[in-house]
């Protein structure tokens, strides 16, 4: 085996070839926002959308993240930056691999989203959640509101901890204001715009 | 947006569903092997050859993991254990988003190996690059192995540091005594068997 055979054989593969054959590129689209505000949902609604279309897309949200990769980190401020950390080589890796990233992290600090694009480069989309604390403690779909009310969660985003909303996001929804489906329409038309070939 | 809806939604892809969807089932094949043995190599042709037969497959190796992933990790034995760890993580995450993984790591400790193989689960495939360590040294694609002889590279795999070969892999390889090809062509073989669908 020479070192010709195999630098012949490293790195044949480029990001464009395998955008060719799946028949759309690869990028990062980052759903931030409060608990509550509907970022897995939409993600995942979207991520079903992309299948049916025969699109390559996956969701990274706290679920298959916080058990696995990040299982190691505890919720203090350094861990929180060091998951985020994480989970944007994680992405990197993805949409190298050809595959549409659907991330959905509550990622309250600008200063950490900020550090995944620089990680993930122009290939990242930031995508704000926008939801009224109000509504999404009225939701309370895990029940951490609560909780988090009653002190018995510290440090819990929007009640005793900041979220700091994204000043310029590629795409804003609100989906206190807007019915899910539309939502869902207005995130899958800017993916599918973001994505297309640049060359038949 | 109701809980109902948020339920719905969830988890709604099975991996069976983009298992059918790309045509082959999605796994982790780990090779393993000294420095210079011809892990990345094959696993770099192998990939090429399920690309080219239109399935979806990744290389891990230190090149993508080591500058990313795992950039704050040392070579101690408890950061190498780490980066074996995360990676494993990250590729469960491929597996299960229907990609092929084929990982190229020294990982030279046997208890590393078998975390890799409880995490990933029975989808983990170990591929043994065997090779002798006087062959690989001969090689030399890096230069480290004279760097570590002259003990300017302390804790070299192979020289300095054990390595636990694997007693009973799935698949072993002798790319001293067989070309590289045949190499290539035995893993492929090996995995095409194990990614076909169970059902037509």
């Amino acid at each position: 085996m020479s070192q010709t055979v195999i630098q012949k054989f490293q790195g044949a593969l480029t990001r464009a070839a395998r955008a060719r054959q799946n028949g759309h590129r690869a990028a990062v689209f980052w759903l931030t926002g409060l608990s509550g505000s509907g970022k897995s949902t939409i993600a995942h609604a979207v991520e079903k959308k992309l299948f049916d279309m025969g699109k390559h897309a996956f969701v990274f949200d706290g679920d298959n993240v916080r058990h696995g990769l990040c299982s190691d980190l505890s919720f203090s401020p350094e861990h929180r930056s060091e998951n985020i950390r994480r989970i944007a080589e994680t992405c990197k890796l993805f949409a190298e691999s050809g595959t549409i990233c659907l991330c959905a992290f509550i990622s309250p600090m600008a200063a950490d989203r900020q550090r995944v694009h620089a990680i993930v480069g122009e290939d990242f989309h930031e995508i704000h959640v926008s939801c009224p604390v109000e509504v999404c403690e009225e939701r309370d779909v895990k029940g951490f509101y609560k909780l988090a009310r009653e002190g018995k969660i510290k440090n819990y985003t929007g009640v005793s901890a900041p979220y700091e909303a994204p000043e310029t996001p590629a795409l804003r929804l609100s989906t206190a204001a807007e019915p899910l489906e539309q939502s869902v329409a207005r995130t899958l038309e800017y993916i599918l715009a973001c994505i297309e070939l640049a060359e038949p």
